[in-house]
């Protein structure tokens, strides 16, 4: 075997990514070998036994096989049919052929018409337009295409929060840039300050890097934390004044579970402020939410403010690899047109929705409650996004790799360990879904409960 | 608008992709100001009108919308209906879940016996191991992964064919690498030679660069030449000699159209050989071959020869972004674990199969003799994939980008001018797909020779 680590590129060696690091390997073996494992590592929520949207799955069934509308047209809502044909017709092949390398022009439109539908209000009229708009493999595609895109050298700096979704981290590593990491205040429900931002801006500075951009994760991931206008507009002043773009990551948007809170998204607050200086990308994805279609690997992003020759550099990065599958982006069209009122499916889609969004704010009370009743644990609200990041106190010297690692071989229990996210030095944490069904919850909290008693 | 062109990465400003480059782009422009654009640009079949198989579409459809089974299981094969429920229940959530990283362990199986069937014979057994297979966006994701993996530093070169695809060229300039070009030649029907090979690569050597690997595209994608086993034979003992990797482009293993060709896998000629030093990548997708599911994004990279150590790399790669999509993973399994006779499918899968490559036959025999009519036009026989590559005469310092573009402008044909793929200097070509129903065919051979004769 002729080829060795040290032939390999340092930046894939020096690249590491939490949610599927060595506990899910290890996880895997075990499974292998007859243990029962309970995936708590990453928000997969069918794969936890979340149900698909009845609307969405029999319009891609059409898609997949048009010949079922002839066949059994009763089998469908003249709503689903409606919407497979107006996507077959305007594919110009349907799921089989590539399309452009932007994604479908009709899915574009209705993304467009999407975002000024959710920002627009008697206050502001917000308008989005289809050629800005890219429909990538999931969101994480669309952020490693811009980190790509901004890092230009080994002095260009990307600051992320700490702690953070790893998919940032490991890119940034893999792309040869910077990490400059913002910490969020745990003792104040992992809020953002303009203070920490300038201190970690700084500091960079001072160490010779050169800072490109600013990533926000809102609703928070790990920490479930929702950003208010002031937040945003607070981030929006301190990227302009520094001359950096954001990366707005809003995959949880759908996912908050505290009716004082509300998703504010970052061009709304662009727009307030008539901005048209800062550059900003922002992304969804039809894993998160209430959809939860994970493996289907849709999502889109967005840019405003950025000049038509930088898009066509994204462009140029999404022909490479042709385009997004096809059922991923007839995902995101589904997922950014629901069914209306009056429509056949929409009573349907409605209770589905209803049934699997207040299963998870039930879920994230009942998990945050519980982690916080076991001594040595401290867990802030889960007041968004799909995890708990609870603190825990460890004995002296070992590390929250360790503890998740001796969880995982004691009860099957598969988490992420707080060094995958970063954290402040001495303190420990693990990520956990929300997502097992509630009595499996149950179960989780027991043996983690055991477990840490016991553990020295 | 504060980001520009001189604050992004100079490997991405740097990276061209001609088959979806300026030429398209305009072509996209022209359609939608109203004129009918024929695209023969890329290999897309299902968009000029090829179906999708039937058992692979109700397998899908299936997977999307289990219901259909319950409700409507008349509508189904027995053969689709089983194919559906052990991949449902193997795969821990159908479609919605994201999967292992290299993929759902049912198909990695599947992949292995298939590599397994078509590679052994009576002289000869070969194994394949699941745990060396990726499931992966289309090949092109596969081939991305491990260039990036090899690309070590910017005196890293890759041995790639001239002509060739452009996603070698777009992704060695992207991950900061160095093409090394060895040329095929076009007088014996694109042949490679020992010699050419080891041209290529002292040059690369005195000019201070490290070759790392070698890519071969068999059948050949522009040229369509097919390698025989002693040419196979020739690449694996001049990798071996000089210490290379092998990168096996073989997604158009099923697109060979003489009698007296045969495909050989690398694999194939790797185990007679009975070599186990030199590392072989190899790649196949379900965008070509008679399946032509270019949109569902599905394909396999399979190591052999390659450690347990360096895998892990690719497998951390492909974790970042989660996994492929799951409709394409599926689609792989369908692909290599086709109907057998006896089943409900066989007979009308053998019967779309022999249709479309009995179709794609004689349009590539229609094409080659239509091109070679032409004066100024020579066309080698299309003996495997799906393109043409005519070398043409064109008036003297006039280039084939130049040619494309007008003749886009005038006829409405997209092709991908020879620049784009590599070419002996001086000589100037374009590549057009075999795609386009005869009818079309012919009329696309018509503008092409009205146009030739003008054009100044």
């Amino acid at each position: 075997m002729s080829l060795s680590l040290s032939d390999l590129s340092q930046e894939v060696l020096a690249t590491q990514y939490a949610v599927r690091g060595p506990i899910v390997t290890r996880a895997r073996e075990l499974e292998r070998s007859g243990k029962a494992i309970i995936y708590c590592n990453i928000g997969n929520p069918q794969a936890l036994g979340q149900k698909p949207l009845s609307y969405v799955r029999q319009t891609l069934a059409l898609m997949q096989y048009p010949e079922l509308a002839l066949r059994n047209p009763q089998a469908f809502p003249p709503d689903v049919l409606e919407r497979a044909a107006e996507l077959l017709k305007s594919s110009g092949g349907g799921l089989g052929a590539y399309s452009e390398s932007k994604g479908l022009r009709i899915v574009r439109e209705a993304v467009a018409r999407f975002i000024a539908k959710r920002d627009s209000d008697g206050s502001l009229t917000l308008g989005a337009d289809p050629e800005s708009i890219y429909l990538t493999d999931g969101a994480s595609k669309g952020v490693q295409s811009v980190l790509r895109l901004l890092i230009a050298s080994d002095r260009d700096g990307i600051m992320i929060p700490i702690p953070q979704y790893p998919l940032y981290s490991a890119s940034i590593t893999l792309y040869g840039g910077r990490q400059v990491g913002y910490y969020l205040d745990e003792s104040s429900g992992w809020s953002l300050s303009r203070q920490e931002l300038e201190r970690a801006h700084a500091r960079a500075v001072a160490e010779g890097v050169t800072v490109k951009a600013i990533c926000v994760i809102n609703p928070g991931n790990p920490t479930g934390a929702v950003l208010d206008r002031d937040n945003i507009a607070m981030v929006i002043a301190f990227a302009k004044e520094h001359g950096l773009s954001i990366l707005a990551d809003e995959v949880y948007q759908q996912n908050i579970y505290r009716p004082e809170d509300k998703f504010v998204s970052f061009a709304r607050v662009l727009a307030e402020l008539g901005d048209t200086d800062v550059c900003l990308f922002s992304f969804h994805s039809c894993s998160k939410g209430f959809h939860g279609e994970c493996g289907q690997r849709g999502g889109y992003l967005e840019a405003r403010n950025v000049s038509s020759e930088v898009m066509a550099q994204i462009t140029k990065l999404q022909s490479i690899a042709l385009c997004a599958n096809l059922s991923g982006q007839v995902l995101v069209y589904l997922m950014v047109r629901p069914p209306e009122p009056g429509e056949a499916s929409f009573d349907l889609y409605e209770k589905e929705k209803r049934e699997i969004l207040g299963e998870l704010a039930a879920r994230a009370r009942l998990l945050a409650e519980g982690l916080n009743r076991i001594p040595g644990y401290s867990c802030a609200p889960i007041t968004g996004a799909m995890y708990a990041y609870p603190r825990i106190k460890l004995p002296f010297g070992r590390s929250d790799s360790e503890y998740c690692l001796a969880l995982l071989e004691e009860t099957g229990i598969c988490l992420v360990p707080g060094e995958g996210f970063g954290q402040v030095e001495g303190s420990a944490h693990f990520r956990t879904t929300i997502l097992p069904p509630r009595e499996q919850l149950h179960q989780v909290l027991e043996k983690l409960e055991n477990f840490h008693r016991r553990w020295r």
